[in-house]
């Protein structure tokens, strides 16, 4: 009995309104849930990115409060072979690449923001299965 | 070629050796990669949990900068049939529970917080295999 996997990962948009139009674009999945100014939920494979207004999560009384602000990050994890398609498929959905970095390991990162500010990356398990320290 | 999966979920704690000592408490777990005052790093299954400090992760000048305040919120992945074993053991390492939730759907989640503050939940898959709205 351990905790191996993340079931929920969140992230907070001032404009959901605006995070729904651009995870929906990116994800190319329509939300399970949106609830408008409250949060849009997207159920990936086996878990959950939520991304919620902080100040409303901050003032939830069903269940525990949160609310960060500030940028935070996410990475998507795909295949290694993927990453060239990927640099390909953010400019065709208009999503200004940031930062490519190659990792000591040779893993490939793509690295973008959301409306927010929150930064995400794109990179394979390999990053993190081969880690070297920098 | 679809982002379905995260490889990267992060908090964010001033006091990084606090939080190391909690999480290799709660994981059962030695981090993957420790940089005092800058991040702890927990490698899971197939997936990351990052905790950084916010202040420093924001003037990183390697890759994009990022660093949010204030608490956020985790869930980790677990079985149904282990929810008690997990409460118990919650108990066993002095981890206060917060909150006991059952869902629309007779999902049951616990919820905890971190030294640093964040919310954290342990729910099982069919909160969101089989969700309802409230």
């Amino acid at each position: 009995m351990n905790l191996r996997s993340i079931l929920e990962t969140c992230l907070y948009a001032d404009d959901l309104a605006e995070a729904e139009a651009f995870y929906t674009r990116l994800l190319g999945l329509e939300p399970l849930a949106v609830e408008p100014g409250k949060f849009v939920f997207y159920r990936l494979d086996g878990a959950m990115l939520l991304i919620f207004d902080a100040h409303e999560s901050a003032h939830n009384d069903e269940v525990p409060p949160h609310g960060a602000t500030g940028p935070s990050h996410v990475c998507f994890r795909v295949e290694p072979a993927e990453i060239p398609g990927w640099k390909l498929r953010l400019a065709e959905i208009e999503i200004p690449l940031e930062m490519e970095h190659i990792w000591p390991n040779g893993a490939h990162s793509l690295y973008f923001r959301d409306p927010a500010g929150n930064s995400l990356e794109i990179a394979p398990w390999s990053l993190w299965e081969k880690f070297k320290e920098a």
